[in-house]
């Protein structure tokens, strides 16, 4: 639902089994789902939605997202997604998001999101001067996680896997899921491994958009030399699909 | 929400992007997910739910699923699935579903699922008697499609591929998630395939659960001279994990 003043959006969800990882937790696969539903609630809400952007030739496409969480969402459990426009220039659009423990009142957690436009003819980055519009919902309610650091093509890989794309990974636009990219880069961890540690922050670019057929090599490797912090990639033939960051923390 | 009687759930959803197949309609994979959520909240509402199975050491598991459809789910439509309980005996209990498009109010497809519980220790199919309170729940509503025929192993397959199951394959139960199993029977046929011909009918038989690591089988072949009528399977080491059959009719 839209708040009054429809500066902020809350979308509320119960975590059901199908939405876990084997952790009982919220996957981040699934979480980051929400956090895109909840967006396009918004941006519809107030009328810079998919609908007005198709109108300008253009579609809305995550650029880059950022998650940080206190305590993962956990099976059975009431949350609500907050989310708000931060800022606007020609290039891309900031909306952030609370993630709101329903039951306990408690933040959670924070997402940072950025959107761009792409024009759907050429697939290439749109002008978002026409939506000038969207310039009246922001606002400078607080997002106290650090923006996005610059993700680095993973150079010495420690794990590496090789996958082909096929029917059930291609979305409405003919590209890759969003849900796929990031349960490939999951599965550089072993089932051991996260049942002993779990995610304190994760971030991930979306550069170029991998279509049916195509073979990705999937890289990861410890982070220089902080503890828990490990870089990721997806790579399809010489294009960077995705770029990753995963902070584990162990569990107590 | 529970009709006064308790006999029906209709549980309602909206079709998002994220739950749709490139051809811009429900995948067959999410639309059972929703069949389980419909279930497992009708079980909660009327007292025989995942809790109360829980307190006799035993377990709900999804047995077969049969769905047939005039009219699969498309993009940003509303939907709601109706579901009510047609059998029990000691062995299992059917349990059957409605799809009815909200907007036109017209009837799109039927469901129809045979339930067991297991020992949660053993892993073994338990005795249902303990929930005879579930025949109250019996009724004679009708559901107009044809129960499961008897699925059989693949032969000789035209369409053969291996698997490995990996950490974002493995539910809170440490075995394989349905979407998975569905999604890897789905891609044994290609994008073209897909856009070209749609489910008419989707049977699946579950008869062993599959693990972390293990490698799969997955294959699929015409089932014998029967036009658009195809047989699937996936094993794994010697054990048949799922049995399905798919019926295509061509898109016009």
């Amino acid at each position: 639902m839209t708040s009054p003043d429809q500066h902020t959006l809350a979308h509320h969800f119960i975590i059901t089994a199908a939405d876990c990882n084997s952790q009982r937790e919220i996957s981040i696969a699934h979480l980051v789902t929400l956090i895109i539903e909840t967006a396009t609630e918004h941006a519809n809400s107030i009328g810079v939605g998919f609908d007005r952007l198709i109108s300008h030739g253009m579609s809305w496409v995550l650029s880059r997202l950022s998650i940080e969480l206190d305590t993962v969402p956990s099976i059975n459990r009431r949350y609500k997604l907050v989310t708000w426009v931060e800022s606007i220039n020609r290039l891309y659009s900031e909306r952030n998001f609370e993630i709101v423990d329903v039951e306990s009142g408690s933040r959670v957690g924070y997402a940072r999101t950025i959107w761009m436009a792409i024009d759907m003819e050429t697939r290439r980055p749109a002008d978002l001067s026409a939506l000038h519009i969207l310039e009246r919902y922001i606002t400078d309610r607080p997002c106290p996680i650090a923006k996005q650091g610059k993700l680095f093509p993973v150079t010495a890989p420690t794990s590496e896997a090789t996958y082909m794309f096929v029917t059930s990974d291609i979305d409405i636009n003919r590209h890759v899921t969003t849900r796929r990219y990031i349960e490939l880069i999951i599965d550089r961890w072993e089932l051991g491994f996260w049942d002993a540690n779990k995610v304190k922050r994760f971030d991930i670019a979306f550069r170029h958009e991998a279509r049916y057929g195509e073979v990705a090599t999937i890289t990861a490797a410890p982070h220089g030399e902080s503890a828990g912090v490990y870089d990721a990639a997806i790579q399809c033939g010489g294009n960077v699909t995705t770029l990753a960051r995963i902070t584990f923390v162990p569990r107590t």
